[in-house]
């Protein structure tokens, strides 16, 4: 293979012979054909009739652009399965051109064998036509509904972290990933091309990248399209690709091009993995193939319409002749979509000609089909060791310290044993595996690396499970992929930084949303999120670092998909990471800290006070069963540590007090149960905060997030929830409490504010609480470090 | 200029004299040792006696590893200044390198101008030492408090989009932009380097981007600095860029080679505008220069500790040494410190030599003191034409329908007009100008597009100000830029696609609100968003499109720099966005439809409307001043339409129902006025909504939101919030409503259940409701259109 020039495939001929050629031009005119009138027709939709206006669609929705593309380029893939018995999934990067996915699974028999009402013969096809982007039939972007998807493609960017995420651990595999030129333009797109950097030619299997550049956005040309064919091939070649051309619009050289490029990508890959599989690359990176496929936005389409250049220009995008009611809008449309000559391509009943039916492949090799679009067939669950072997020996509350994320990350590393030859778990980070104290999975495994290695590296080998690039979206990316083929993950993140991931997150929640509903999908596991070096300990980082509004965005996901957990130490942390890498179809946060704390639980306590998610901390309450003077309440673990110096704090200033102590580790427990499944039912929920009794509530994020989910709660009006109020900067780990008020001395004050009966002690307690946060500040400013009283308090 | 291949200076010899280089390394030597005096004194800042364990910081806190190279890089710009009287920004990607920067600062005079104590003798640099990393004192990465900076670089992946933006519009200015091959992962920044195709040589300033290759992120190698060289390169070009290497470890050699590329760089950047400014460039797209610096990690520091290697590895990312009392670590870092033997660069007073001084240039051509990086002093309020004369001539409530957006595109097309000779305001979007009904917009400007044009194009030249990539993060970062350096700007946006940029909006909002507490930054204009095609109008688009939660994000920031505006119709969206593109140093967010839609107000009960935020419209209210039975509230334009329906279904079911109708434009009035400055004080929210009415309230977003702004309510317990149920498809537009229960029928029910006189009407409402919302669906299934009777519906 040439290393200096991209391979032009559109100079090749006889690839295809004559025959060949008629036929794929029979199944491309009935995939096109088909794409149109899923936009447009209502009814007669083999147009046996004169077109007429009733039988169109009042609203027009959908995009043709680049649909024929899709078309193409999935019976080219269909040419390559029956000649090579290749496995191939595909990804549809521009997912708006649902029509042609939708059109050319319904060609392989697969969506009548999932859709039975949508039957291949007339009656079928008008269903078909009919449900597209219309009310109670199917959405206007490939979805959970559409056979063969694993990818939405609605918002932009993620096509081909999600096609490496796929091709991960599945060695027989190659994922076709179509990548329109609009969505290359997206930030995490332009990186997820490195993706080949991590990416085992041995252990996993291949990604076939197809650029599909058509020229133009909604209104604007495309970046990718207007640079120098040069710049181009440098660009991809940067990437670590071999570029194929083909370029064109006359579709019978289009198609001998393509068949070749399709023959060479092919001979390329194998060659690879044959090289690799044999030993024969010694630490070379593999150069993959990549195919650029050039042809017009709404090839085929009209040419103009009123005038306006249509076909090969950005009109086409969407609707290209709309408004059929003006002018000769009709009669393009149908003289459009007689081009087609649908009556050379259905029988009588409507059912395609059997020489085009022909054409796809049999069973689950129909890339409609695959299982692996259908990730849960595939699952296994994985083998977890027993996380109870795993704990801290606490032996009373607040004595021992400990990191619980490194804990947990000597079970996480057992897990990882345990599953190595099932080959389906990895851990992903952006560059922060051994930041957030997860060394220990190393010991199990490496770190993913098909660069350049040197002998003073540290952890790195090609067959690595630990995934790290410093690129939220495509960590992000890669376990969306590796998840919706059914396997399992963890994505451990800096609190702050996860919120580069948020839209991310809101797709993958639609998309978990949504296959519920599909009754042929299978479930898959839940995205398990460990948030750590999180907004309270990034006081040595600043500001920039400390934001913990990730809560509140997974909060407004609806309440069967999120899943929200606070483990305030070691032993809760594993008990609810066990819990997590068990679950199905959530998103699942875990925020923990990282930093050397204070243990509290034993392990038997953890599980149990995990069990009911929530509970009152016995041995750090003094209500003896009765109505307290108040609930003092925490979720996480610095509003735990705080809440409870809180506690001693005021017990050793009014003996008397009365003071019931509560810990929250499953948020959504705070919620009513008809908003979300884990929520507490109001007598549980009341026996546990009262019905009148002030609430002082220590809270992990923004304040207003516990508001939110209590707000029906009879006691809301008497919730004080202290938490993070924006703000911060470099400095010490408790004057970030005191900062934002979350700190055991504020804590303090405003127990003694809301408790009328406390009333006369309030004036000698703000005294002594104003003297230690004056000692405080100026013992920071002095040394840099927090007062020995705070560093090393201890419960007891 | 070669096309061919990289320029790779580290050959070239003698541009720097003898006398040259060891003033040089004087400099850097000065530089570094304050750098590293930062992370690690307290005290004995000149080691004028033997360095102590009590000289050093208890909590060693910094990042050493890009700090040597960005000094290094610095002192080259500084070269170049004072070579050729060049006006240089400078962007420190990695920002963490903050050290260097202030180092360098420092050297420069500006610091002690900026901040007077830190003064530039030992008294001073003792000072200097102790703020970095300690409490009181300055965070750990470059920030608002850093003279010179625009970029705060703790979150990574936008110092490239930051320099374009810096760069627009200022034709005399050279962004130089140091980008850490960390932060090059990122996808933000992997698509950032084609802003190459949206800056004009003729009218915009020049970026340098010199990336900084020192082959390590915190644990990991770096992508870019372990491909081959000629992927590197071809990486480079096929970004539109010509590559000019400067690589090595042996400062004299680097300083060379460095000298030649900064020549190189300029020699090329100056050609390329000369070139373009006497209209020789005729279509052709320049090719920039980058430097690509490939320089040991924590170069300088220690070589191994522990017997570990730490110079030019991942271990020098943070602090290459610390826990200072164990082994011979003090002893590591005393060498270290010496080996850039301050007893020669700082005399007796502390003071750094005059020839070391006389490096840097004079006034605002230190890059310290750039007026670019304080961009409120340079700041010019846009011409705003009289919003007031562009509305749409409102007779009657309810009758005429507009289509807001396309209503103040006309206005805003005028303030582009109005300012094209100030040239400070620019239109950007992720390709959706026209989408979003903006294209008046191009009646006064075009799109920016310095790539290849064709004759049928539409409105792309180099020096249009729409800017359009389909990257929100680049649009985000461009504007943020242009913004920080002193300009105006409107980032139009899918409303649910804004969440792309939600960590972009943490890290802006986190720098204006650090910026206010900094005396020399001056105020600089608002970021200002026009969030339409939103959640209730992707009903073409489906689930994917449909998300509100933006709101949520900002409504988190501190109430002094979020704004959030819900304009019902054309007439406020142009009241509000006058106000907004007034503002400074804030979040505005706008929400506003673009489909024809039913229009409210007529300009002057527009501008007295919005000039209160919220208020009841009596034309829809029948409670005539008395309490009424319940308050109807509104805020968004789909819900002031259903509401306004609901109160007239209402009454006319049940005529003497007393309704008082309450609509909101400015959402943070439902706060508290100490939680943000408009909140409404408590009296007059209480008379707006009653104390103990039901308030039946028809959201944009999700319902939850409005309960956390307004928990401290007295009547919060009686306020039913209709809204964003995360239930969406492709439907029609009223069906979206429907699926969410903010439709009339949900709301008129709704209504009849919270009040209790109306419990006789309840089960005859309901089935007229039932029945409606029967009909509804079986119209819609049937015709994919909403009942005309909803479709025509009109307020009379």
């Amino acid at each position: 293979m040439s290393q200096q020039q991209g391979i032009v495939t559109s100079g090749h001929k006889n690839i295809l012979s004559e025959q060949d050629l008629a036929l794929f031009d029979r199944w491309w005119r009935a995939a096109n054909y088909l794409s149109v009138g899923q936009i447009y027709l209502l009814s007669n939709p083999l147009l046996r009739e004169p077109l007429k206006l009733e039988h169109t669609k009042p609203r027009l929705l959908g995009h043709w652009g680049t649909t024929p593309g899709i078309n193409f380029i999935w019976l080219h893939l269909n040419r390559l399965i029956k000649k090579s018995d290749q496995d191939i999934l595909f990804i549809a990067g521009p997912g708006h051109g649902a029509p042609g996915v939708v059109a050319s699974t319904w060609l392989e028999g697969t969506y009548s064998e999932y859709f039975p009402d949508i039957t291949q013969d007339e009656t079928g096809i008008c269903r078909l036509f009919k449900q597209f982007s219309f009310p109670g039939g199917i959405p206007s972007h490939a979805a959970a509904t559409t056979p063969g998807s694993i990818h939405e493609g609605g918002e932009l960017g993620y096509s081909l972290s999600h096609a490496y995420g796929a091709a991960f651990d599945n060695p027989d595999l190659i994922v076709a990933c179509v990548i329109g030129d609009g969505e290359a333009e997206t930030g995490p797109l332009a990186t997820s091309w490195h993706s080949n950097k991590f990416l085992d030619p041995v252990r996993d299997g291949a990604v076939l990248p197809i650029l599909h550049l058509n020229g133009y956005k909604i209104a604007n040309p495309t970046v990718l399209a207007r640079i120098p064919h040069d710049e181009l091939e440098a660009l991809l070649r940067g990437y670590g690709h071999v570029p194929i051309f083909v370029e064109g619009d006359d579709p019978v050289l289009v198609h001998q091009a393509m068949a070749a490029a399709m023959d060479e990508a092919f001979r390329l890959i194998r060659s690879i993995q044959n090289e690799a599989r044999s030993g024969g690359m010694a630490g070379a990176m593999p150069v993959w193939p990549v195919i650029v496929m050039k042809t017009p936005k709404g090839w085929t389409g009209p040419k103009t319409v009123d005038g306006l250049r249509t076909e090969g220009y950005w009109r086409s995008h969407q609707v290209p002749v709309s408004d059929l009611a003006k002018g000769d809008h009709l009669a393009i449309l149908e003289r459009w979509m007689r081009s087609y000559r649908p009556e050379e391509l259905f029988d009588e009943a409507g059912r395609p000609h059997s020489d085009i039916l022909a054409l796809a492949p049999a069973g689950r090799k129909r890339m409609s089909a695959s299982a692996h679009a259908n990730g849960g067939l595939l699952r296994r669950p994985l083998r977890l060791p027993d996380f109870s072997q795993y704990g801290l020996d606490v032996s009373a509350p607040g004595q021992l310290v400990g990191e619980s994320t490194r804990v947990l990350a000597v079970w996480l590393r057992d897990v990882m044993k345990a599953n190595l030859d099932q080959a389906n778990f990895r851990v992903l980070s952006p560059d922060e595996n051994n930041s957030n104290r997860l060394n220990a999975v190393l010991d199990a495994t490496n770190r993913a690396w098909e660069a350049t290695r040197y002998d003073y590296d540290d952890h790195l080998a090609p067959d690595g499970r630990v995934m790290e690039i410093l690129s939220e979206h495509t960590c992000q990316g890669w376990l969306e992929g590796y998840l919706l083929t059914g396997r399992h993950g963890l994505f451990s993140c800096y609190e702050a930084f996860v919120h580069i991931v948020d839209s991310m997150v809101n797709q993958h929640a639609k998309w978990l949303k949504t296959s519920k509903d599909v009754p042929w999908r299978q479930p898959i596991s839940s995205l398990n999120y460990l948030i750590t070096s999180h907004v309270w300990r990034q006081d040595h980082n600043g500001f920039s670092h400390q934001d913990p509004g990730f809560l509140d965005h997974v909060a407004n996901k609806k309440g069967e998909i999120s899943r929200i957990y606070l483990p305030p130490d070691a032993n809760t942390l594993l008990c609810t990471a066990d819990a997590c890498l068990r679950a199905r179809d959530t998103l699942n946060v875990i925020v923990a800290g990282k930093q050397p704390e204070l243990q509290w639980l034993d392990m038997e306590s953890a599980i149990a006070h995990c069990s009911k998610g929530l509970g009152i901390w016995d041995w750090a309450s003094n209500d003896k069963g009765e109505i307290p003077d108040a609930v003092v309440a925490c979720a996480g673990d610095v509003p735990t540590l705080e809440a409870l110096a809180a506690v001693k704090l005021l017990r050793e200033h009014i003996p008397d007090v009365k003071l019931r102590f509560v810990n929250v580790v499953d948020l959504m427990k705070l919620q009513l149960p008809e908003q979300h499944p884990h929520g507490l039912p109001d007598d549980i929920f009341d026996a546990l905060f009262t019905t009148d009794r002030p609430v002082i509530f220590a809270f992990h994020g923004y304040p207003s997030l516990v508001h939110r989910l209590i707000y029906k709660r009879s006691n809301a009006v008497n919730f004080h929830v202290h938490g993070y109020q924006d703000e911060g900067t470099t400095t010490t780990p408790f004057d970030m409490t005191v900062l934002n008020e979350l700190d055991r001395f504020h804590l303090v004050m405003n127990i003694v504010r809301r408790v009328p009966r406390l009333a006369v002690h309030a004036a000698y307690v703000q005294d002594a609480v104003s003297d230690k946060l004056v000692a405080h500040k100026r013992y920071i400013h002095m040394y840099g470090e927090d007062m020995p009283e705070i560093r090393d308090w201890t419960w007891s």
